[in-house]
């Protein structure tokens, strides 16, 4: 066995010996790196058109071990390179001496100043990676799920006034076994009718808030369901609990909270509410909350879906490590780039496929 | 390194190998044995006395490594060494090949008869023993606790007609810094008076429902509040959730659901209704739901407790476990028997003090 300062050699159990990672005095190490992700499409929104998104890669070296992490940062959250490295420049991390405490040191990264969601999930996801890797596990055994109970992955339609585009971004996506498609913008049947021009597999839709009448919304959702449409993204504004409650009861769909959920405090908010929730590590500011939500709205009977921004295959793969237990993923973050560094989880026939990678499961390109 | 079947040593990364325990095609062995632990002092509530406790002890052998795991089986609770027997017979564990698949063993675990939780727990218990020692690290550290942050132990004082009995009974208890008092049994004022005559440590009861009336709850509570107490559970009939949330509404004193609680589907039904929760391994089938319960309970605000039977030191290192989040713990169920088998954690000043052993912490003696 390869001696190492950081080993506890000596433990014997069982006639074996096995090495354990013990505190040494070390501290963490933590270093960032601003990155520009290029999209492979202009990623349009109401607001905006932009072709690149901004991350920050972070890495936590402990005893020569390193790991690996990533704050996506899409402008319409607030957060920057800018605002990332004033957050993780004011970080001592070096006060921690042992990576396991993991409750203590993501509390002190989470107390130090208020929002900053994706700069503090960078953090989380290198912990996780670092003390992943010093179990010599992926985070879903940790967890105790089995890798091959991931779901599908969703990829993303997005809003287009040409019948034309959409129907050729359906059929670009042809190896999805399941499509999100985005409506809200007026011209719902269009868009649907255009997707289900070329494909038969089932769609889910996000509305981004886009519908303002609960009536309407519930006729619309009766219509959806027709064409196949197995769940149906924030209807309506995320501040309106009661139509969005209303509407819930009487869908014959599954709703999904999305731009209303954020932090693990606000799943009980929306319990009885929406019929699931979207979670989204850096929204929640990373694993370990988002194993915190996932595990609560499973506990509650709630669905649950497992979301991303645009994002190397590191905090894909991060997330990923909760696919097992959900009942739908939207994974696609990575896809939809073309300058990833990182190769971890891989989108086979659909299907969310976990690496046997230790950690957040992704290595370094 | 001991090469061993079941390890993956050809794994390197930054330079150093480690070892991982991998499927191999072995199945789990489950081995149990009834046990009669021996209680120091006789127990005696409304219904009954007895001088013993049955358990089930229980042994998951995987690859040469052994987890071990308690079943305590009070008699008020409806399981027994015959059912025990049964239910475990029943079980066919050698159809799992990797012990890291907790959830899916544990679901089979849950699925295949309704109650016999304790059963439940002795299989779970076990499996964390096994899969801990797989990791080479106490629960604490997998799920990222610090060990050091674990509360003081209450020692429970029963009711007892005769006031020298009490404060016999205190007296011996002067090693403890908080003590629990039983009452609910007609002389709440004696009690408390008799123990408080002794010592100034804090104080919590457990009425264990014994109260009927709210307003009369509710002024025993200011006057309890007076008397160093610091948390009163289940003051009132477990099925009675309005009272008990008027009770808690405005109680000068944090609530505690203990009756009440069980599985952690229960846990938001009682959001509301107690300030906080009792988690006991036995009740909620093991550490796997416990561990869900303590943290959704923290995730809505709720304050957590953490209990136990007559155990042997197996089952209490186990829930210790858990210890370094909760608010109290009453954790003294391997001090109440005479026959302990196993040892683990420690009571050191009156705190929680856990062993640095793999797994849920406790070796055979």
């Amino acid at each position: 066995m390869a001696a190492g300062v950081g080993f506890l050699s000596s433990f014997t159990r069982d006639g074996k010996s096995l090495p354990r990672y013990q505190p040494t005095g070390k501290g963490l190490k933590l270093t960032f790196k601003p990155y520009e992700l290029q999209l492979k499409h202009t990623f349009t929104i109401a607001s905006n058109s932009r072709t690149t998104t901004a991350v920050m890669l972070t890495e936590l070296e402990w005893e020569g071990v390193t790991g690996y992490g990533e704050a996506s940062m899409p402008p319409y959250l607030g957060e920057s390179h800018q605002t990332a490295t004033k957050f993780l420049a004011a970080l001592n991390l070096s006060q921690f001496k042992d990576p396991f405490r993991m409750e203590e040191i993501l509390d002190y990264v989470d107390q130090i100043m208020p929002g900053n969601c994706a700069a503090k999930a960078a953090v989380d996801i290198a912990l996780h990676d670092l003390v992943g890797k010093l179990l010599n596990q992926p985070w879903h055994r940790i967890w105790g799920y089995s890798a091959e109970k991931t779901p599908l992955t969703t990829f993303t339609i997005g809003i287009d006034k040409s019948a034309e585009v959409v129907i050729a971004k359906t059929k670009e996506a042809s190896a999805f076994k399941i499509l999100k498609v985005k409506i809200g913008g007026g011209n719902d049947e269009e868009m649907i009718k255009s997707v289900r021009s070329v494909t038969n597999v089932p769609l889910c839709v996000d509305v981004n808030q886009g519908w303002k009448d609960r009536q309407q919304a519930l006729d619309k959702i009766h219509w959806l369901k027709e064409q196949g449409v197995v769940f149906v993204e924030q209807p309506m504004d995320k501040t309106n609990f009661d139509d969005n409650a209303w509407l819930t009861q009487h869908s014959p769909l599954p709703t999904i909270g999305d731009e209303a959920m954020q932090r693990v405090s606000d799943l009980v908010k929306l319990h009885g509410v929406y019929s699931g929730i979207n979670c989204k590590l850096m929204k929640c500011t990373g694993m370990r909350e988002g194993h915190r939500i996932i595990e609560m709205a499973r506990s509650l009977k709630m669905k649950t879906l497992m979301g991303c921004m645009t994002e190397t295959s590191c905090g894909i793969s991060a997330a990923s490590q909760l696919a097992p237990i959900v009942d739908w993923a939207d994974l696609d973050g990575n896809l939809l780039i073309s300058n990833d560094i990182f190769e971890g989880m891989k989108v086979v026939e659909g299907k969310v496929t976990l690496s046997d990678l230790p950690g957040i499961g992704c290595r370094k390109l």
